[in-house]
């Protein structure tokens, strides 16, 4: 099977899923010079693109007929099933050649399937999740992990580059489970710097004061770095929701069953933010985790504006 | 009570525990300008700082009898107590006026304790623990966060700037609650670190490969950036003691007990890290926690060299 070529101005660009992180990126395509069909769910979400020239269609079919390559960033695997593998998905109206490129953080093995899927159709598929949230995507600074062919990897290049840095991980699927590890890694994290938080707090300490002291040290990190002055703020507002990360570090504990690992902290962390959800408060942003362990010890960090 | 007046070639200054820590902060201290009395219970490792100068004493003591100030940094807290409480420490020597600075990770109980007997003997007494391991003591570039009395602290600026940056914390006791807290925050990114490499590998992603597309994301943080390589090399010597972190996060969770603060992540770490005291790993470095992930889990992560 030959590889795209893909050239602006005459290769056709889909987009499924225009929501923050989504209209963002799908944007920086169209700045490359790529011609734009876009599919949204709610479909005023994609007004922006559209006032930009982007031709907006009915359905994720619609956007498969008319496009070379077509990406995906939804919320859910089941969103992903739909909008790929259902009646009116992408792969109904892909042309033979055509590469779907799912950015979803979903699961490893709906990947390989969406791979499988598209081969027998003659067409490619690549998973290729993100990190770096909603800043990293208005800057195309996303961390993009890829798994697939590598030669259709490498071939999408003029259009991954323009959302980022890409690393090719192997075979369809791990691309997911690059994306898995890091959540992982960060879950964690975050539990430490909460923990911190309230221990220092409960001291007696000056919380920003002691904030200062460490921020520079080894305790440092991107999440202390991100979330430790919107804690002390109670900004709660999402950069990434709470929702999305219970599905991610679920999808993992999933994994981990299945490949007999043990990861504690992991599951530590995931039981924290399944809290969060039983509290309704899984449209907040991740920060949100102080309040699980707010709850687990009746205080309350103070409020500084 | 006044402040001492801390001027090189006057103040005298003196400096229990001469390891790798102490020795390269001592040696700051005489580079700005101060003479020195040292001791060390293995007196040998004294030697260096002998050659460049300093009197070495034969007890606390005597050091305490010879200086104006005197720094301490030892093991663990019975060291503390010992060197400095005990028949032959610091304070048995200490002049009406003197100032002893404990830079040990310790008990906050035990420097309150210290801080009222230096207070009841005329003297006065800093808790100042660091952060930033033998890379920042070399550099003098340590975290140091310091309790005690304020204008005692802002008198020690000329010692205490020769070895890095200095955060006051409010009264005795709360620069150790402060390196408490700091150590909460490393413990659980640690396990963060680690279960997401355990993953990668097990998920069948090359490690080396995984880390380079997490490592500039929000999963980044000082603990990737110290250990993650030396895993992968299989490099346990330690920049930092498995047995000095297992005493740190004893006294975190004992505070945490007292002051009724449940910390899960906390106990997690606590527990993995008191896994390798029982085989015998106490002596290799922090990142030696993927040893207990890699028993707890029947596997190993694959050698880079």
């Amino acid at each position: 099977m030959e590889s795209i070529k893909v050239e602006p101005g005459k290769t056709r660009v889909g987009w499924i899923g225009t929501g923050v992180m989504g209209a963002a990126m799908c944007g920086h395509i169209m700045d490359a010079g790529f011609s734009m069909t876009v599919y949204n769910r709610t479909i005023s979400k994609a007004d922006g693109l559209k006032a930009r020239g982007a031709v907006v269609a009915e359905s994720p079919k619609q956007v498969g007929e008319q496009s070379d390559v077509v990406f995906s960033i939804v919320g859910f695997p089941a969103d992903v099933r739909q909008v790929i593998l259902g009646e009116s998905g992408v792969l109904a109206g892909l042309k033979p050649g055509g590469v779907i490129v799912d950015m979803t953080t979903s699961e490893p093995s709906l990947s390989r399937e969406i791979f499988e899927a598209a081969q027998a159709k003659g067409c490619n598929a690549v998973d290729a999740p993100v990190s770096g949230g909603d800043k990293g995507a208005k800057a195309a600074k996303l961390a993009i992990m890829a798994g697939g062919r590598e030669e259709t990897v490498a071939a999408l290049a003029p259009l991954l580059n323009a959302m980022g840095n890409t690393t090719y991980m192997g075979p369809a699927g791990n691309g997911q489970h690059c994306k898995m590890a890091n959540q992982i890694t960060i879950a964690s994290t975050m539990v430490g710097m909460v923990e911190g938080m309230l221990y220092a707090h409960k001291a007696g300490l000056d919380v920003p004061t002691y904030l200062r002291a460490i921020s520079s040290g080894a305790a440092a990190s991107k999440s202390l770095e991100l979330y430790s002055q919107r804690i002390l703020q109670r900004d709660f507002d999402p950069g990434f929701f709470v929702a999305h990360f219970v599905k991610d570090l679920g999808i993992a504990l999933n994994e981990c069953q299945r490949m007999g690992l043990s990861l504690p902290g992991l599951a530590l962390a995931q039981s924290l933010y399944v809290s969060l959800k039983a509290h309704e408060e899984s449209n907040l942003g991740t920060q949100a985790l102080v309040l699980a362990l707010e709850r687990l010890n009746n205080t309350k960090l103070p409020t500084i504006s």
